[in-house]
């Protein structure tokens, strides 16, 4: 997608004061998610875990966050000509759902192969849906048109201050509610929700450390932080399909100066971390959302021994007929 | 189970203050569980509903508050011979727990066939574990063998005062929680949360209706209801596992002159309603918990529309690996 956002009026970089506006924004519009912990998580990865839910969060995902915030910044001119978004994700759905609530349309372009929970999400929001063939071609063939009929402002699922500003609230409110944390785990996909997280702990005044997570599958980020340079990802086989992005300069200029670390977990982690927390929490979350505590679990945070760790929960959004655990057949 | 607990202290009748008691006894114990809402589940269910969430409850399950009330009562002498329950289900978990934490034994009687997630759930909160034949004779005799060979206190899941008055405690968090509300729904299995549900509301002193629901495949309790008089269950052919009991003559009693109803739901309603629930709110649950939920969305409950509806969410131990939506299959 084209990150540059032409259409949008113009919004400061994200800073410690956007996302304080952001919260301000915000209220009202979604909810203060809860803070979940277990006795018998903590002891298993030996610290004390405080899990964010923004599985819970309007829309089912933090993805809320960036699409309202950056819906309810449109003036009214600009807002009147819709918003569009490409996204086989949870950013579509908080889009629609942000635009409904504005009062404004919302069109979003999805691939043919995109799941059917997630085609119905969108609907159920109110969006109007586009489909394109799964190619980037096509899908960017797709949006141009649709841009250049409608006139619709493209919002971008990361690589935008309002997005990335909205995003950090959800760290902002987890500081707020658990003030002595000592790190906050993030799964990193295009970067937005780490480097807000990242601004968020700013704006809190407290040194916690931050990391993100990625899948080894999807390891841009772990070795742009390595090799000091943006590097795409080589390949994106992960069941963690929201976290197959890859960093844009804007969230890596953020994630560089900021970040604690970044490091990866295998497929099988991912899975048994992910069935861990739908056993022990009764939570129902993505497998993005089991790719931090997988590595909490596994050993890849160095210095978590004993510590309080805040892990934002990025969403629950999931085929409930597609279980990783078990091969599973249509009826 | 030989419902009479000659072995435990003498227990008053559960009424008001017993159930008031209860609830001094459990603070500090257990969790106050939260309250859910979603704007889309009202607008599919035409009224204003609010999930107290057992499910994440110590041990996953309401059941551990009839099971804390009842251990915690124990004069030292007592509670040092142990305390033993069968149970294929939530109650074990629940009773293994509780001994747990007051620091005597727990042993649990469990038929072969008993669940893996059951078995690990019981073995994990430091449960001693009896195997049984699945039938009713063998079970039984395990349990008259254990109790006279240990002198452990044999503790019911549902017909004991003590029990029914823990169990009554969710009920009355959520009358305080939700002042206002019209009517409270629960599932009904041996009558033990319902009867302590109506004996909250009375402690809470508005006039607000309950309603039981169970399958229509175990439906002792609307049997006795219509006709007057205790009857047994002539099948318990239901995926609700939990629901597969049936009154006995103390939860009859405190039900009947309270209830607003019984009503049924068959079980096509009972998975659609679970998998609603899930996709919705991200809470795991156990099918039981949907007998209520879909209750409401197929128009049982005569006077919802537009009301302020509760529905006591009573667990989230479920196989993952076995959801009713679809047939699985062993990797």
């Amino acid at each position: 997608m084209n990150s540059s956002l032409p259409s949008l009026p113009s919004f400061p970089e994200a800073t410690v004061e956007t996302v304080r506006a952001a919260q301000r924004r915000l209220h009202g519009h979604l909810h203060r998610t809860p803070v979940h912990r277990a006795r018998s998580l903590d002891a298993i990865a030996q610290a004390e875990v405080y899990l964010k839910c923004e599985n819970f969060q309007r829309s089912g995902s933090f993805k809320a966050r960036g699409a309202f915030n950056t819906v309810l910044s449109l003036d009214d001119p600009t807002a009147a000509r819709g918003v569009a978004a490409h996204s086989s994700g949870n950013h579509g759905a908080a889009l629609a759902l942000a635009a409904r609530e504005r009062g404004i349309k919302a069109t979003i372009v999805v691939p043919t192969t995109c799941a059917r929970a997630k085609l119905d999400a969108i609907r159920r929001y109110g969006g109007e849906l586009v489909f394109t063939e799964p190619t980037i071609q096509a899908r960017e063939a797709a949006v141009a048109h649709l841009v250049a009929e409608s006139g619709a402002v493209l919002v971008h699922p990361y690589d935008h201050p309002a997005v990335i500003s909205g995003q950090a609230t959800a760290a902002l409110e987890l500081t707020e509610d658990q003030k002595d944390l000592d790190l906050i785990l993030t799964p990193i996909s295009g970067g937005g929700l780490l480097g807000g997280t990242l601004l968020a702990v700013e704006a809190g005044g407290r040194p916690v450390r931050v990391y993100g997570v990625e899948p080894a599958g999807a390891d841009d980020a772990a070795r742009s932080l390595a090799s000091g340079e943006l590097q795409g990802n080589v390949t994106t086989n992960t069941i963690a399909d929201g976290l197959r992005g890859a960093l844009s300069a804007r969230t890596f200029g953020l994630i560089r100066p900021r970040v604690a670390g970044i490091v990866t977990v295998t497929e099988p982690e991912i899975i048994a971390a992910m069935r861990l927390i739908w056993e022990i929490f009764k939570l129902i979350i993505e497998p993005s959302c089991a790719v931090p505590v997988a590595a909490l679990l596994n050993g890849r945070i160095p210095d978590a021994a004993g510590r309080k760790v805040g892990i934002i929960i990025t969403g629950g959004n999931v085929d409930l007929g597609e279980l990783p655990w078990r091969q599973v057949r249509q009826p």
